[in-house]
């Protein structure tokens, strides 16, 4: 346990990812966050835009919680790259606005009608490659995050730690990093290397965390759970993220529709304590 | 075409697999397949067992229909160990009897309520270790199957080809081979590496085809769709397999509601269509 946290105290490390509390505006996440005592929150785009950046920022800040990161760009495989090179250039000055230190970006999946996984992949690298000078002007480190390889069709054909290594090669780790997200990579035979490999080149960007249930929903995209819910052995990965020298913000990211119609503030309680039981002993 | 092959004529590397039509007993699955003049059959132990082994054989036989693979053995992650190897003679015994050269196995999952996806793994290359000498005496080849990370915790803890083929290593080729199979593996960065890895140490055993439905349907396991009705390209994967020099049949096994549902007859013609559309290209 740090030094400066008091018995009983809040993880200082445990952040909320607000799309956990979805229902919860942006100031309502912030009060939550103060209340519970979390310290930091990753903010969705769709929730800033409600109230503008500025305003964000400065709830926040009077809520004395630190925005970890800014959720999402990406999507960079959509027949028209110059517009999403446009969204994600938003994205970024937006991040910077916010002053939160990372850009968590989704890939992408396949347009409609196509199968050309290949072609899809190399144009996300493309507009990456245009992005990235852009991002690093702006002092915003991007985060590629590998989802699922369930979502490989219709969301990110980004698949795997050891591929978003690939993808970030031609780039300085300061301006392109990884977000390391537990519920898209356990399954991995290689994800306790690819996490060493990952923090060995200084890209562990953003630790996020959440369960694998199991049967998967309807909705797979809801497929997330609360840690402790589903199949994921925290303990190997949260250790390899610590041996890896990673001491930033670990956040709770949970698509689930039983958790979106729960009380937040329960949602943040039981947050604290399964944190506190499940990440917090590995960290 | 090969030398042998009528116009209009069925594909003679086509194989159906049974789970493809489900509601046809195996009888009436051979004397569709002859029919359709489809040459090859991969048929399941469950509908084997309705019938006995010896029927089984001869029915095939008179209708002129090989028995491409037997489907299958596996499930070695439960707590029961000396069960599942039990289990797993007598796929042995079926297959040697029933003169397949090649029973497919799925690894299983997570034993109910457990997230020890190491010892799962662990656990079932030691029953697979203790399989071997058995299914080897009797002349069978044992196909390890991976399949898609999202049935890792409750059907496969084995995700990849390259951590297949990890796992067959301490076996010669001839007694541990593997099956590759589009729906589990499209989404693999590597796949076309780790194909042409397979072929080269000659643990090509069997080549299974369908299609990723997008979206996933409720039941995750009914994802497989008809070749051309989901997001999967074909034709990289195929050729990878035929550069490796594969000559076997080409099993379609589709776990689909809609595809039970339909017609077998008309789920024969169209796959007959689609597999000179898309497969017999490439191959």
């Amino acid at each position: 346990m740090p030094a400066d946290r008091q018995a009983g105290a809040t993880h200082p490390r445990l952040a909320l990812n607000q799309w956990t509390t979805r229902r919860w505006s942006l100031a309502e996440a912030a009060d939550g966050c103060a209340r519970h005592g979390v310290r930091g929150l990753g903010v969705w785009r769709e929730k800033v835009a409600e109230i503008g950046v500025t305003r964000a920022r400065k709830l926040c800040a009077d809520a004395g919680v630190d925005i970890t990161s800014l959720c999402r760009g990406g999507f960079f495989t959509s027949a028209d790259s110059a517009a999403a090179l446009a969204q994600n250039k938003a994205a970024v000055d937006e991040a910077a606005e916010l002053g939160t230190p990372v850009l968590v970006l989704v890939a992408g999946g396949l347009p409609d009608g196509s199968v050309d996984l290949a072609g899809a992949r190399e144009r996300a690298r493309q507009v990456l490659a245009d992005l990235v000078p852009y991002a690093a002007s702006a002092g915003v480190q991007l985060a590629l995050e590998p989802l699922h390889p369930m979502y490989c069709a219709d969301r990110c054909v980004l698949a795997t730690l050891d591929q978003a290594l690939a993808w970030t090669q031609p780039f300085p780790a300061e301006h392109v990093g990884i977000c390391v997200d537990t519920f898209h990579i356990w399954w991995d035979p290689q994800v306790l290397d690819q996490i060493a490999a990952v923090a060995d080149e200084g890209r562990l960007a953003a630790y996020q965390v959440c369960d694998f249930l199991v049967p998967i929903p309807a909705d797979a995209l809801l497929a997330r759970g609360m840690m402790g819910d589903g199949v994921i052995d925290f303990g190997p990965m949260t250790r390899a993220v610590a041996a890896g020298g990673y001491s930033g913000p670990v956040e709770v990211e949970i698509f689930n529709a039983d958790v979106w119609a729960a009380d937040p503030d329960e949602v943040l309680a039981t947050m604290v304590r399964r944190f506190d039981a499940l990440i917090a002993p590995c960290l």
